[in-house]
């Protein structure tokens, strides 16, 4: 009745885990639909920035040369031949003491090679004639942005498996990407199985709770950056919940279970795995909460059986789930980001296994806190709805205190890691 | 032909903006569209968590008195009586030296107070009757989850004006809301003028440029939590571009320009804003970029002349019109959180004015880190891509040097502050 499962460092597992991760198809989309899409073609730039010389400044574009000899005293003028707007060329070039007055980014005039901001000008009219007058001498090039100073045609701006945030959004509209090529989201099949799940809308009644898991779980399926695709609620049936494994496997890129893998009696999914023929990667991670986490893969294909409880079902799609989705769409750093942080309220508890306590981060005078948040007994969920970090204390420490430096894996943050676990983290 | 304009500190700006703030209607939508919706009612707990007594492992439900005297050399022997999955409600009443079979989250049974790990007892079978062996005693709720003891039926878990993240999502399917609550998204329209301006999707052509702060604006409008409403790209002509804003300004609830706001002779806004006889709050703000960045009101409603220039549009967006959408979403920390952080580069320009420095964050044995992006001329878009913050350095310094001591606006950070500015910041 008892099956011994033996436990697999968290880090290996995650390992495990990586070993199947594939990469998704393109596809190309408006630039109006991509922000917090991934690129999966490095963003290079179709031309130079700025594309011609321009002027940074509303001003006169002038020759320097002209301006030799201005002082206060000897101030010089030059007549203002044309006038030109960003957008505008102007047709004329520019002879001995001649100026044209030009509007912030427009291309400079043939013949000029300095700008006089607006300010340091007078202009005077005589006679009909436009004259503008300077008392100090400028220099060839002076507050001029030149072609390609900010940066040359063909550069890379942006590596592919990048989320595409407003800032590059930019950038795509600069170099002209009217459609963007992103990597498909993979779509990610959800599972909830257990007898006692009520569904949201359902009133509750004596033993049952509320099915939370599939909702949470879709979520963060879209937060990671893959689609999600509901496939039901189950009771603990080893028949239907086998078929619907079955018939599920092929609608989608990943499929994710909740419940199920624990040793109880109606703890299914192990018997599930063995009935499709699929490699159980591990059953058993040395970790709290979600030891019972189970990853198997068939035909290359990979089932998370995450755990029943919430806050293990968390903490497993965050380490198991999300770097197999950023993989797919391309990411260098599709783990999620360790930091040091000072623990900012005693955790006293011991920590056979690695332990993740949902924590909030605080940031106090250049140092980065972390709190832990609600009790984090493993069957709540309140705590899940405050908490934007995952505090993670090695397995085989006693209690940990106020003051002392701990390892944070951060949730919302994008920058990602290369790697499942920081250096530091023994 | 040179207007004085008289420069507003930055601080002052957003308040002057927030003065005129305004929260949005609700609307009821599904569970599953709601991640990144913002509550617009405080998330109420419909029930106790656990909603009853319940087993918090896979064991037996027993009656502590029963194991009071057993010891290793003196095992006590439970007949067990039934067995109950999670979902089903045991019709048993445990009498003397009776047990159940419990799996994890079932309800405990009538007559039971303590729960006992499967590892901990062995089962045996005689002539057809099951029994569990103990060789330790329990107390009165040993390994019992108490209904109640996470969260009190009434409790608020969660404020309105909160983003709904995944650990959200869990609560509000735990507590039934198959229908959620949410603030409607504030419409923002997007009118881009400049005649320099090209579709992204054109070729370039000699002296024009591609628009690119439409689509950066329009994506930063998504990621703010409201929904952008492009009106078109216009060149610099009073009339049409006055016709434009006077038309948008009934399909809106707010309305962003970009460019025309500086005192260039084709920069017509001022001119617009006249005309339409709006209330301009302020049409020069002490920064660097996005000086000429400029706000007016008309019977309520504002409208947010942001610079032309792609950093300053950027920046003058997070600064002033973010604040006034997540206010409108009932956000109570409707500004960029600003930390402290160590400055990892030299940044040596002096700052006549506020300047923010496109930043990305880095975190370092517990310390935030802050390096500068690109070269942050005003006019480069490139370092829009990377950064994260912006490093806000007091107009009236010096240059700064890396190790120093420097405030940064966090872009991408939810925690949010409810002050538009640190109370350390000068």
């Amino acid at each position: 009745m008892l099956e011994k499962r033996k436990p697999l460092p968290v880090k290996l597992a995650i390992e495990e885990v990586m070993k199947y991760s594939t990469i998704g198809e393109c596809e190309k989309i408006s630039i109006h639909d991509s922000i917090d899409r991934f690129l999966a073609e490095d963003l290079v730039a179709d031309h130079p920035v700025p594309p011609f010389d321009r002027s940074p400044y509303d001003g006169f574009a002038i020759r320097s040369k002209d301006t030799k000899l201005a002082s206060a005293e000897n101030p010089v003028e030059l007549e203002v031949i044309d006038e030109i707007g960003a957008g505008s060329v102007s047709e004329h070039s520019l002879s001995e003491n001649q100026a044209v007055r030009i509007m912030t980014g427009a291309q400079m005039p043939s013949g000029s090679d300095a700008v006089v901001m607006l300010e340091l000008s007078k202009v005077i009219n005589k006679s009909g004639t436009t004259y503008m007058t300077l008392k100090r001498s400028f220099k060839e090039g002076d507050n001029v942005s030149f072609r390609g100073e900010d940066t040359q045609e063909g550069s890379v701006l942006v590596k592919k498996g990048t989320k595409i945030t407003p800032g590059i959004i930019a950038l795509l509209a600069t170099f002209g990407y009217e459609l963007v090529t992103v990597s498909k989201k993979p779509k990610v099949g959800i599972i909830a199985t257990g007898s006692e799940l009520l569904d949201v809308g359902e009133q509750l009644a004596p033993g049952k709770i509320r099915n939370s898991n599939s909702y949470m779980v879709e979520a963060q399926v879209k937060r990671s950056g893959a689609e999600p695709l509901y496939l039901g609620k189950l009771p603990d049936d080893l028949e239907s919940c086998f078929q619907a494994v079955k018939h599920s496997l092929d609608k989608v890129d990943y499929l994710i279970t909740t419940g199920g893998v624990s040793v109880g009696d109606f703890d299914y999914l192990p018997e599930i795995y063995k009935k499709l023929g699929a490699n159980v990667l591990f059953n058993k991670i040395a970790m709290r909460p979600g030891s019972v986490t189970t990853v198997a893969e068939i035909d290359g294909k990979l089932l998370f059986g995450l755990s029943g409880n919430p806050s293990a079902c968390y903490v497993g799609f965050e380490l198991l789930v999300r770097p197999i989705v950023r993989h797919f769409l391309r990411s260098k750093r599709p783990h999620l980001q360790m930091v040091k942080a000072e623990l900012e309220k005693d955790f006293l508890k011991p920590n056979p296994f690695t332990r993740f306590v949902r924590g909030k981060l605080e940031f106090s005078d250049g140092k980065v806190k972390a709190s832990p948040v609600g009790l984090d007994k493993s069957n709540v969920v309140t705590s899940l709805a405050e908490a934007d970090s995952l505090i993670t204390l090695p397995g085989g420490t006693r209690g940990y205190q106020a003051g002392d430096k701990v390892d944070v894996l951060l949730i919302d943050d994008q920058t990602g890691s290369d790697k499942p676990w920081a250096e530091s983290f023994k």
